[in-house]
């Protein structure tokens, strides 16, 4: 990054035009981008029907900048929303972001998390066209993705009884992380990792499409939170196969550092963004999906949009609260 | 509004969800839009090239509860990307709005903020198709409109040295509603109405599209600043004939009773989102505009990207500064 300003300017000293400059300096434009920032409007080849999708970031509540650098966070604020728009079986084309910033953010900082949107856009071939620059007392972040998908996008509502259920991408790690962190700790360090940046798996929501997928939906909330949608969208039952999860070592170790069952980071925890979908058969799951569970008819046990684990209601946290 | 809420609750009571539920039955949905809110994206059918623009208010840096209901603030939330994508000739297809707001802000008032955006968005045949909703200590409302334009989009660069210059739609009324508001007076009406609702010339950017203007730009900071995004993209000066600016009575009534000359209102006033165009002739200029100036080649009094008032520097305020 080179800029004009000296190292220790803030978005006051530079003014929001000199900001603004600072910033889409590092925005690359695909041959998808007719009109790039700097208009009133950006303008955006996308071929066929938009998937439209915004994330809101709020400091204090979902980043901490003592927790994550500013290219972290804008890691994160990007794949929020992309991860949305992968959850339909598309791809993002462009994205726009409005900032609410104080004076006194470092220059420094705000062209870091520039600098950290512009990178994982670039993941999926997409841009950053525009947005909007306005001085607040409090952080945030608004990241809106337009895009498209190869296919009719894969709802939450497709979801029928006998299918199976099945997961893609890391899940849990994030949460672990994040318990990691708030007890004042760093490592494992691939757990922090994950909390700070997630690893989204952009290739497997448009292959999933592709592959027949019925339902879909990315995991922001919790596996059980983020299931239960599509269980009372579709009007199904889902069953999660506890042995069939993946629990991997970093959670394990967190788990018995911290006193929790580290299954409860795979069905509660948020911010990894993994994918689960229901497909019509488990020969339909395409490579690198594990299945974890399976769709049935609601029942006297259970009703429409209930989520069970092993055949039970799970008693554990559901997942993230936003109010 | 109907709601199976007491009418004291707040969005800490309502729950995500509820809260969410309560906005969406606000928002009617348009035959452009083929999956509205409620998946993780949005799908929208837009004719051709995508415009998108996001615009972010602040409470207490755009707007005062005390000074505007929340319909206004959500009319003038969507006004403000709505008139991005008109002053690029274009009409919005659909918006999405990521909201922060505090837990104990009251759910009726949300409620009218979405009332608002939703009307708003109605002017134009648009459709609020999704958004974010999350807890902040400040209120903050981010509104991204998608849509198309009927031809190629106006962009601020096309203007040329003879063009004639034009303005559609009310200017300086905000700034002088705000003058009267932030000396505690709530008269004349008519310009705190006006700093409380824009009234957005919708027809007249895709008229002026059509008519074959050179650039356009909306006025959201200031005549003089918006046009001088103008004069520095397109490489020219742009003149303006002060005798020419309607300055209405409303405007003259605020000036004398504070003391302010009320063409200040109009050279440096923002919010009102009207529409400044520049055209090949005075004949190319649609009905319903008033021609305000003239496009020259810099020269030696006047360098690329200034824009001079009756042949003149301007040395009065020029616009609303962000940072």
């Amino acid at each position: 990054m080179t800029s004009s300003h000296p190292p220790d300017a803030t978005l006051a000293d530079a003014g929001e035009f000199g900001a603004i400059a600072a910033f889409t300096a590092l925005f690359a434009q695909s041959s998808a981008v007719v009109v790039g920032p700097g208009d009133d409007a950006a303008v955006v080849r996308v071929p066929g029907d938009v998937l439209v999708s915004t994330d809101v970031l709020v400091e204090g509540r979902h980043f901490r900048r003592d927790w994550a650098t500013a290219e972290d966070v804008g890691r994160r604020a990007a794949a929020q929303s992309l991860s949305d728009l992968n959850a339909m079986g598309g791809t993002t084309t462009a994205v726009t972001v409005g900032l609410v910033a104080p004076a006194d953010l470092p220059l420094s900082w705000a062209q870091g998390l520039a600098a950290g949107l512009a990178e994982e856009c670039d993941l999926v071939g997409s841009s950053v066209v525009g947005g909007d620059l306005t001085r607040g007392d409090v952080l945030v972040v608004s990241v809106t993705a337009i895009g498209h998908a190869g296919g009719a996008p894969v709802l939450r509502s497709g979801a029928r009884p006998g299918d199976v259920v099945a997961l893609v991408g890391r899940q849990g790690w994030a949460a672990a992380g994040l318990a990691v962190l708030s007890r004042g700790f760093r490592s494992p360090r691939a757990v922090v990792e994950a909390y700070r940046r997630p690893e989204v798996p952009y290739d497997a929501g448009p292959e999933a499409l592709l592959a027949g997928a019925t339902a879909m939906v990315d995991v922001s909330d919790g596996l059980l939170a983020d299931l239960g949608h599509v269980a009372r969208a579709s009007g199904v039952v889902v069953d999660l196969t506890s042995a069939a999860l993946p629990v991997a070592e970093p959670l394990q170790a967190v788990g018995a550092a911290t006193g929790t069952d580290p299954l409860t980071f795979v069905l509660a925890g948020g911010d990894d963004h993994p994918l689960t979908a229901t497909f019509p058969s488990a020969s339909a799951v395409p490579d690198g999906w594990t299945v974890i569970g399976s769709v049935s008819e609601p029942g006297p046990d259970a009703e429409a949009g209930t989520v069970t684990v092993d055949g039970s209601a799970y008693d554990g946290e559901q997942g993230w609260r936003h109010f």
